[in-house]
């Protein structure tokens, strides 16, 4: 049996060096344990006032690109660094940067988040675009795990870009995420399974938890899903590392019984209002 | 507030008249308690074994549609008459054709299920294509409610065509469908509500239930589905009208708060692999 042994990392939100030090704990723990991949959650040591993002973000390479790279070759495990605010040459905002790290420490795939949050929850304005720049670039990474595709929290609200993901081959699909606790309850786990079960992907979701000084409530809920949309592992609340066992045979066997990427309709692109 | 009270109808299948005269029922019931759109369930009067299917196909307008628009005067309601099998002209395979009944029994809106079920589900393959001519056409319709789009069963796995329905401008989405209870238990109230939030529409699916004779085990729980992805009633087993109230101000404050139709990435279309 072709399985692999993953983890999403659910970690609080507390200041940028105590951030780095209990990631590196948990990291470890799953790494003992015998995850390969281990996802972090999105800005997992970038969030601060807004005010703060220009001095936050970072040249890649940069301190905490080094940090992650560093963990990946102590471990020997392939690392999603959550995302990080990645300083662009020239550039006026910073992008939402998830890095993919390989055991040696390369990062062998960089993913700047295309959808941005501009939402009105519970009558608290969220303004990403004010803060950062937006991708334009869907990423899969070949491993010799499986091929990876990322995206970043609310990229999950548009399925377009798992289906597209899932169009250039990945396996398993990254979700770092920073889900405020009302539409975590609302969507997190309907929107994770539901990507599983029409782009046929395995989903690791890496949620931060508790709460920041600028009062946002994170919902956490790390899950790992599966591509028949069962939730393989959860962790409701709290920090710690979510594992579980992605079977690359049962995901072979989903999509030969049930080909709906191939049922796509491309014929249909454009004029008829089907894009895909 | 701008309410409207609409019916899934959840039925089981024996033969063409038994279940004509059951849907008639249940229409009846949803129009006595108020609702003016209702919406029965994929092939609701035309399941029956594969070979059988070339003498059940029927013109549009035929019996079948005369009798779903003599409902829909009877009652003044609209009605989504499920699906049929539409005999075309100049064609082979009949088409599993969706048709909207206005209450004064026009038809309205003709969608021709796009994507069709070539699958195997615990070993037993349904391959739809075999008997059934593939539509090429989204389509929604103007109604004095709200505007309607239509889908059929096994395009619920496709979020492309909901998206598609949405930008056309749809407020509700009809799923008329025959899941299995395999693929029912693991699916069908995700994708529901998937695509609901998604594409920030009410989502109105009637499934038939029971089993057939040919050994169909049917999943019911038809259910309606609001833009936030709340169920907002079911019915799990055994016929009925489900009945729901579909708020419309509630749609547009949903979509004002989180506009993520807006926020998709047309720019990225085609090359790029962001298909929308």
């Amino acid at each position: 049996m072709n399985t692999i042994r993953v983890a999403a990392i659910q970690l609080g939100v507390e200041n940028y060096k105590s951030d780095l030090l209990r990631a590196a704990t948990h990291i470890a723990e799953a790494a003992k344990v015998g995850a390969r991949l281990v996802v972090l959650p999105e800005r997992f040591a970038h969030w601060a006032p807004d005010r703060t993002i220009p001095t936050m973000a970072e040249s890649v390479p940069g301190p905490t690109t080094a940090w992650l790279a560093d963990r990946a070759r102590e471990h020997g495990v392939y690392i999603v660094g959550g995302s990080i605010l990645e300083r662009a040459p020239g550039q006026l905002l910073p992008y939402n940067t998830s890095l993919l790290f390989s055991p040696d420490g390369t990062v062998i795939a960089r993913y700047r988040k295309i959808h941005l949050f501009d939402a009105l929850v519970e009558g608290v304005p969220h303004g990403e675009s004010n803060i950062v720049a937006a991708g334009d670039e869907p990423v899969t990474a070949a491993t010799d795990l499986c091929r990876i595709g990322m995206s970043i929290c609310y990229d999950l609200r548009f399925p377009e870009l798992y289906r597209g993901l899932a169009t250039q081959g990945a396996d398993v699909v990254v979700v770092p995420a920073g889900f405020t606790r009302v539409t975590g309850a609302a969507h997190w786990e309907v929107l994770l399974r539901a990507r599983a079960i029409e782009s046929q992907v395995y989903v690791i979701a890496a949620c931060s938890c508790g709460t920041t000084a600028k009062d946002r409530d994170f919902f956490g809920h790390s899950m790992i899903v599966s591509p028949w949309g069962d939730v393989l592992a959860v962790q409701a609340e709290g920090e710690g590392a979510v594992i579980a066992d992605l079977d690359m045979s049962d995901l072979a066997a989903i999509r030969a019984r049930m080909p709906v990427l191939s049922h796509r309709r491309w014929d249909l692109r454009g004029a008829r209002l089907l894009p895909v």
